[in-house]
């Protein structure tokens, strides 16, 4: 069992959903977030207010910690001014601060929108170039390199998880892309526990019948999905409005974020509409 | 629901199968193929003889249709001047009034003999390049190069369904190239389904232990079969005949076709000698 | 020395520049084409008309010949139906004559038409799939298929030609696909004097800087171009119209041939505009 | 049903494993080793003393037989010197008899480690060029390569299983790495039922979550393990002692292997500690 | 002829070498730096002030411009803070206010620091996946994603030009690495009077014999280096320390950047010493 | 300059020529062979007799050395059993010595042999997987596997030299398989001169307009070859007996290797009849 675990973004969507499971793989979980409490704490979870842009808030929180999951940023396309410093710059600070205080990973919430431009009909596997469909995207890219390079030159380990879609299934979209919050919990603990992982890219999707992203070549990783969209399949074709083939959200991984223009406010919120989940 | 499909080949042996669930597909389902007749319909269903060899018969019966899916053509090798009409022009010929008619998309039954001449040791992709077996092969290479070049040009979307064997499993090829009657409805079930395909190939086979081609790339569409030949294994292997490894036929996806001199007589119909379905 | 070579095509442009290479490689070449006179022979040349698209006209020139270099056809696109019988089935004709004839190899004018819906700026090489951008194209493939399969099945050779553009170079595409007569030339050679070539590719353009295809898997053709476009560059860049990047024809291959609608009169002509040489 | 089958190695403590499944395979099982005896023989086996490295002693075994299984070797790493006979000279001498006396196929005992060298985080795939860890794993490369030779040359088949390890699972590695007895002897029984398989390779593992390496290109060998190393995980994980990122054991395919120094005592009898089959 | 370029960087060592050769190719070459001076300026130049990390000093100088050439950077490895304004920020300054005057393309100073942690024995294409060796090489990624984007999402296009090492030869790395001031104009040109690029990624290096890179993929770009490091081979493998086959900076594409610490004060400087060049 | 180089087959006829450009690159040459003597030295050359399958006999030799080229081994197609002691033992030795004496590097006269089974119209790269065309292309597989080992295990680093045919040119094949003499030297003066080079392989080829293989991935060696068997095509080809479509030797890259049975007294002696160059 580990000493400490560090999550950041705690107060956010996914990261209220893995404080539970991560206090169990440690003595010692600390969550963080921006906000100034995230209600009840787990069996060995404190809480520290602290902003991930700003690197003397963040350092000292990773002290003595063997691991950081880190899911702290804005979660939606943005202008660049606004995603620069949550996204680009509190990237940079969590490894730093990884490697200065001696952790041996990062776990990180990537995205799908680093290859969003790639076309929904190639099969990507987890070494298709980067490709983005938003700044929110290019902050996926940007963190990912960054992964790649403290590996290189540093020895601090990382795993990238390219979530595609975490939410409720409601549109034919998801039928690929859903990654269930099950799903997700053993996405992270593989990313946890496998004993080396050096520097590893992992979709983040569920074992859906129409998944469009392979994963074969993070075998290693042990990941294997137990959940399947399809079984929401017949519901969702029969409401879907029909295709638009000229519409680009219709025909690449990153779905509506490949269709937005850059730094308009996404869509990341109209895919969780309905989701009863709150926190 | 769609309102309109069209089925050509209708009264054939994989086409008889296919009537009912079109039917239930959709509002309307027109039938059609050379015969005067194909007996009982099913609600929804109409029946039009029609030679898809006659761009004049056979347009017409496109108006209005959402999709069309084409297995009407000649099923085994035959000299080219008798593939050339049903097999090659008839292609053309729905294509081209599919597009007229400002249809979404085309099914079409291509097959594994477009690519026969691979070694079986070699798993191909949906990507492999064309290696046909056969004139019979070669007008499914036609077809989809046709395909391909509706949807670059036209943006008529299509899924070319590389069949492998539907037939009894009565030879040791057939455990690993069999497509079970149920999986061969969930594929064509799929190819309409799915909202958006542009241009895309994947392999029509069971999932049979043995089965030698992939169809990672086509992931997408969510194709997942559910029968398995090895069931047979046992037996068709003990009554084996000894293998001669000097036969094309035995080291070729393509089997007994990549035998066969062209324009023979082919093989067809010895793989389905036994099988009593009777359309 | 070869015995006897057939020339098809021979009256069209680029047929009436390999006439008198070809008349020095044989003791007899055979020129065919459907006018009824080509002028003054060469020495060791002789004249028959015949339409390759009529097996009986074209079948008995091949006898006893050694091989046989297919370059007759419509040079535009056209609609299906006018290329049926001279582009498909010439070609049907010509490789079926060529094995009942027992010849050793078929040199075969493709075109990058075949693979013309690529982007320009994939260095596609001669394995891309086929992609083709016209009926014109689809012809070309066809043939290749077919080129393939006589080759599989019954061990007769081909060498497909792939020409970019053969013509005065005279806009923008062209300092990248142009192929000097002179070059020409040299291919055709190659695609002769190799000893054995099974099924080759190879594409046909000169050693331009801007060259946009890649040959490098045919390199035991030993084809070596010399001639270089660049020498045009700096006359046609000052001249050349502004770029509209949504023009299909500016990204692709095919040039033109991708921005045309299937079947309409073409733009081959367009390319060879004020090109002095007349046959 | 085979008419004879031969089983070298049969005193190993795999062989042991395969007597009595492959006695069933065939009419007559010849059992070989270099002990003097192997105790109670199963209906149609007999034992047979012999030395493969000897050629006298091994040849006239294979007399009459239809395929031989070959496991017997030096099982850890040695000294050249000491693997050069059994080893080396060994699987000539198997291959060599085999086409003398007109066998079918070479089922052969490969390891993980003639490719032990590559990265645990490639999912190296039956292509992955050769890469061994020690003079144990380069034997089997070498062997390989004889085997192919042998097809290319002689058409004599084989079927090279790459065994990672078939062991008691008692460390982090042999969660992705474990071929449980029982997927072993359905390995062995496809790489001999399969009708033809010329020249392969396959990895011999088990269906384990973590499961390094990609047996995708050897699918139609029908090669389904069904047992699965996650059984033993949290258990394993749990007393597993840190990780050392720089140990060359805990990044490559090769685990232990890869640590080693060339010719020093190996590690796979540690592998095997506490596995209370004896044979 | 173009009406107006932007020079960013135009102070630099390389951009001043640009200034000449770009004056020439537009009625109006506007040269831009954080310096107050840049001395005689040529026909057609204007020099303006201005910080690229200020997207209100940069932004106006580009309307009314076809394209802008990007160099304006600091060019050594800088601790993450100090590069974050000109390196990271600079770029989306000179891209959004590229997309917001409409202008055609960006041409942007890259270097081989985006994959200076592949292996030199490694020829890498310019697919070659990221794999930065420093804060400075991890902007060039940032921007080369970001260029990506602006063409997939808003038709803006790039070519950028993966520069490998442009100063004196004075070590066994430049033997490989050396682009010449002639090649580099070259280069530039190329990617300005190309017609139509997309999103283009090209190696800044001469003809070497031993260039360790393959520009194969960008070849429609026409860029064909003339001058070659290898004259100066004799004298600097005479001179050559001896080899440490353990210093990353010896294995790496990245030299000298894959050796030091992330941050530290690098070793472009070392590079150019001797360079008799001052601007 | 080098201190100490050993040379093994100096008696042999690819070693007689580089005796004298060896003996220029370092203060001390060691040449050996098991012949008794080897004529007139070179300045600073010593001989020594030795049997390389006698590792006591070579390993002293190499002491003190920086680097060995070991050419030395049977040149032909034998019976296995001769060509364990001096192809295999021999290479093993060398390595073995090399390790123990501390020598950075092996430089290594392999054969286009160890991949002859490939088909001539592949364009085969120097990873092209092992498919050896007889014993000797075997012993080739087994040193290359050999010297991967001992980098990646032992840091020992080695440039395996795949030779096509270095020989007079006078036959077809030779006009694409040509290695001159003087490129020969060029291509063992880069394999030495090379500052690091890890484990290596490069295809010792001339610069053959019918060259078929492709160094493109060796290309940070600077191997440039200048001499071009085309310069004898005219003269050959004219003379060449009619080709046999079904001889192996005509279809794969090992020639008449590629047809002999295994063991058979090969043809290396064919390809050098009529070579005027005696040693």
């Amino acid at each position: 069992m580990m000493k400490k675990l560090v999550l950041t973004g705690a107060a956010g969507r996914l990261g209220s959903y893995l404080r539970e499971p991560l206090s169990k793989m440690c003595q010692e979980l600390v969550s963080t977030d921006i906000v100034d409490d995230i209600g009840k704490l787990y069996e060995g979870e404190s809480y520290a207010k602290a902003d991930v842009a700003v690197y003397d808030q963040i350092a000292p929180l990773l002290e003595g910690a063997d691991m950081v999951v880190h899911f702290g940023a804005i979660v939606d396309e943005k202008p660049f001014e606004e995603l620069l410093g949550p996204n680009f710059v509190g990237s940079y600070n969590v490894w730093e601060a990884a490697y200065q205080h001696g952790l041996q990973r990062v776990v990180y919430a990537s995205s799908i929108h680093a290859v969003g431009m790639h076309k929904k009909s190639d099969f990507i596997g987890i070494d298709a170039p980067h490709k983005p469909d938003t700044f929110y995207g290019l902050a996926k890219c940007f963190s990912e390199d960054l992964a790649s390079m403290y590996w290189d030159k540093r020895g601090l380990e990382a795993v990238c998880l390219r979530i595609l879609s975490c939410a409720q299934v409601n549109n034919t979209r998801a039928l690929g892309s859903w990654l269930s919050y099950d799903d997700l919990i053993q996405l992270v603990t593989r990313a946890i526990d496998t004993p080396s992982v050096g520097f590893s890219v992992v979709y983040g999707v569920s074992n859906n019948d129409r998944a469009p992203v392979d994963n074969a070549k993070a075998s290693f990783l042990g990941y294997r999905p137990k959940d399947n969209a399809e079984q929401f399949a017949e519901k969702i074709l029969a409401e879907a409005p029909p295709v638009d083939l000229k519409d680009p959200g219709q025909m690449h991984h990153g779905g509506p974020f490949a269709a937005v223009d850059l730094g308009e406010s996404g869509v990341a919120s109209m895919n969780i509409v309905n989701d009863k989940k709150t926190t």
